[in-house]
């Protein structure tokens, strides 16, 4: 999917809503246990519940790794249910040298027909080009992220006065375009929005953590969006996780309905 | 495997040989193109031939990944067929929130057994940890890697004069010790050893690059060895792939064991 059919997506649908997949055999409702393929039959309702609100989803692959092949099945399946209209992404924070980079683009992009993928930056350049020699594909680099340990690398300042997940922002742009590239921007650090946009007016962000981390979507949207929205922000568990009864899929649904009814106001007053 | 246990191998086997197996389908031998698992058939002969001389194998897990569920399978059959007495490290360079983190260590240290996996440092602390949690398990941090693009990000200089990999090095071990916790260090990069050897003294240093990418073994060991040998150093092509014909796995180890026979004299000279 390219840009301009991402933003025709957001606008048809009034949502930049990205359901996270983050699919836990042990927090999924007791009665789909039984069934064949519990990860993939909950992630089926949930998708079923919430595709007239989401314009992404964003599997989080350790959770299906962690089963091993049987995961992998149901990552798989997940992958192909989703409709064509919405935009997935592989949260796999992949990145390695560029024969091995390639070697994942083809998993993700190929054979599961993905159309991005999550990549940590720490080993420069050449782990990422690889990603991006894929025609329409995206990779979504984690540039400033929510969780506590974050700060431990990307906010410590170099000699040049930048923090380092500046220059991972300044530094990738030589990479890749505005439409080939994204950026994980953790939304717990709302403030940190309107410098990153100076850096990086046109590019989408991923901002993970609105919900159940706390992040404020008014705050996200008021310093994070650009004319093309340029903003896909993700909520998992305040959506998959809301109820764990035999309704889980309808409240997902109106979760996710409410936050798109905010984001419907959102886009008319700030893009 | 403990650090006692992996010294004891080294010593055993006079060698401090990783053997990566990054087994692409292209560039397997001809005639195992027809087997029912040609990656896995191309694993099991490479590992009859040099176990003898290595104590590590290194699956390069994009590989397997690239081709779905079978490669997944071929991966796992390859980690179940490596003889117990070698180390079986899981080169995935994962990292990711907490939550996430943790699945992945299920995954590679649970399901499929592997001694250790490679970590990427950029999400700090709570992405390294819960790989820490299990016990006799060791992660591998990245910290300086040998490809051209790792200079991007790993040698800036911070404010306080380290550049980025020295703080790397220096705040992960508040995490773990060198009894839980390795480090991927370039062997291109033989003359920053001596510096890396004064920052962690103590850690087991897993060195890429010698061999195809042109480091010389003998530096890296007289440099990076300390007195428990301290060096886990890889070679993939150089090995892997020096013959394509049907003798492709003899030839493998011959060239084990011409590496083993250095490191045996170094092993007497510098550990």
């Amino acid at each position: 999917m390219n840009k301009k059919d991402l933003f025709g997506q957001i606008k048809a649908k009034s949502s930049y809503l990205c359901v996270g997949l983050d699919t836990d055999i042990q927090k999924i409702p007791e009665h789909l246990k039984k069934a064949d393929d519990p990860l993939f039959e909950f992630n089926k309702q949930i998708i079923d519940a919430t595709i007239d609100y989401a314009v992404a989803y964003k599997p989080n692959i350790a959770f299906y790794e962690a089963h091993g092949l049987k995961g992998w099945e149901s990552l798989m399946k997940t992958i192909e249910y989703i409709p064509k209209e919405a935009f997935v992404i592989a949260d796999a924070k992949r990145g390695d040298i560029g024969n091995t980079s390639k070697m994942y683009a083809r998993a993700f992009f190929e054979e599961m027909n993905c159309d991005a993928i999550t990549v940590a930056p720490y080993m420069g350049e050449d782990s990422v080009k690889p990603f991006l020699d894929f025609k329409n594909k995206w990779v979504i680099l984690l540039a400033l992220t929510s969780n506590a340990g974050g700060k431990d690398f990307q906010n410590l300042t170099l000699d040049s006065g930048e923090e380092v997940y500046e220059r991972v922002l300044s530094k990738s742009q030589e990479w890749g375009s505005s439409e080939e590239l994204m950026y994980v921007v953790g939304a717990t650090k709302a403030e940190a929005l309107k410098n990153i946009r100076q850096i990086v007016p046109d590019h989408f962000l991923l901002v993970p953590g609105v919900g159940a981390q706390g992040g404020s979507l008014e705050e996200v949207s008021k310093y994070g969006m650009n004319s093309e929205c340029g903003l896909l922000v993700n909520s998992s568990r305040g959506i998959i996780y809301k109820d764990s009864s035999e309704a889980f899929a309808q409240v997902a649904g109106q979760e996710a309905n409410t936050l798109q009814q905010e984001m419907s106001k959102y886009l008319e007053k700030y893009c």
